[in-house]
């Protein structure tokens, strides 16, 4: 199947990883969802782990699977990023993509010493942020610095976190900052401007 | 060969080209270079045509294939932007990245238009524009609005051109805007943030 996966700056961390010479295991925290972007990284013969925290995440990609006779295993399992139930060192390669906003602050940080403690000392990781300018209409309820709890449909919330220019740069103390870049998506309905959705990307080598 | 464009912005275009029914005929403006993401929608079944004003980005994109023992034919042949030389409505799908922000603001509408006329009722174009967030150190010489020559090596200098965050939405009046997206990419030298490199991407339908 030609597959292009929605997650396209995902792309960057794939060509970075490729050049490469580690072994090919990879680890996504938040992989479920109906176009899980580890069957790119599949597709370019990569050993895949994914955890996620929904099991309807979960079905969702194995749906995806499924439907497209992809007789294969992404191998996505139930698991909470903030204790990654794998060893120290295990992964060359780990990312999460617009996941880790859903935590809170202090979530984050332990998330991202999970992800630091997973990885092989050279490995690299992806992460992406929410940014303070995204344009969020009244973004709901505040509870705390940058965090949000925001009308999702159905009368239910969930929390954003949203983070200024540099303060994910804290988080990559122990890397090598490879590529950081802030995507501003401009949202347009009928015609009209509606709103940005602001991210800040990072691509790290641990050092 | 397992090929990532270093063009990643081009994933989400190839995304949405995909997603038509239209014939996979693609022309690619500035399609030269030691990487041409042609290859990319060659792989995706697409009938390629670039052009490109050098001769030796020409020499590079044929380069490519060769190193790469790919006996194909990208088609891409010396050619001005500014005058495409194929009949109207010949191509479903015209892109030009990271080029056009090396014409003077009145060629790039002259380009514009030629990108227009030659794409088919719905067909789809992508084009990126430099962006005046960009910090360019003391920008050489300003030879007009938002126009300077840089210094490139070799006591050379070249056109390049940035725009003001909504400037380029005129190029598309007689487009329906599927996306537009600013990037701000930090670069890095020995740890230290040294500048901004800022981009502007618009895909935009032909109505």
């Amino acid at each position: 199947m030609q597959f292009i996966s929605r997650a396209t700056p995902l792309y960057e961390f794939l060509r970075l990883s490729n050049g490469t010479n580690h072994e090919k295991r990879v680890l996504d925290c938040g992989a479920g969802g109906a176009q899980p972007p580890l069957y790119l990284f599949y597709q370019h013969g990569y050993q895949t782990y994914g955890i996620d925290i929904s099991e309807d995440a979960i079905k969702a990609s194995e749906n995806f699977c499924q439907k497209n006779n992809l007789n294969i295993d992404l191998n996505i399992k139930k698991g909470d990023m903030r204790t990654i139930e794998y060893e120290d060192e295990f992964f060359s390669f780990v990312y999460s993509y617009n996941s880790i906003n859903h935590l809170s602050k202090s979530d984050i940080i332990k998330t991202m010493r999970e992800i630091e403690r997973v990885l092989t000392p050279d490995g690299l990781c992806y992460v992406n942020f929410g940014s303070e300018d995204s344009e969020i209409g009244d973004r709901g309820e505040k509870i705390g610095e940058g965090e949000y709890l925001l009308p999702i449909g159905n009368n239910q919330t969930a929390l954003h976190t949203f983070h200024t220019d540099n303060e994910a740069d804290s988080y990559f103390r122990n890397f090598k900052l490879l590529r950081k870049e802030k995507s501003i998506l401009y949202r347009y309905e009928k015609g009209e401007l509606q709103f940005l959705i602001c991210k800040i990307h990072y691509i790290g080598k641990k050092m």
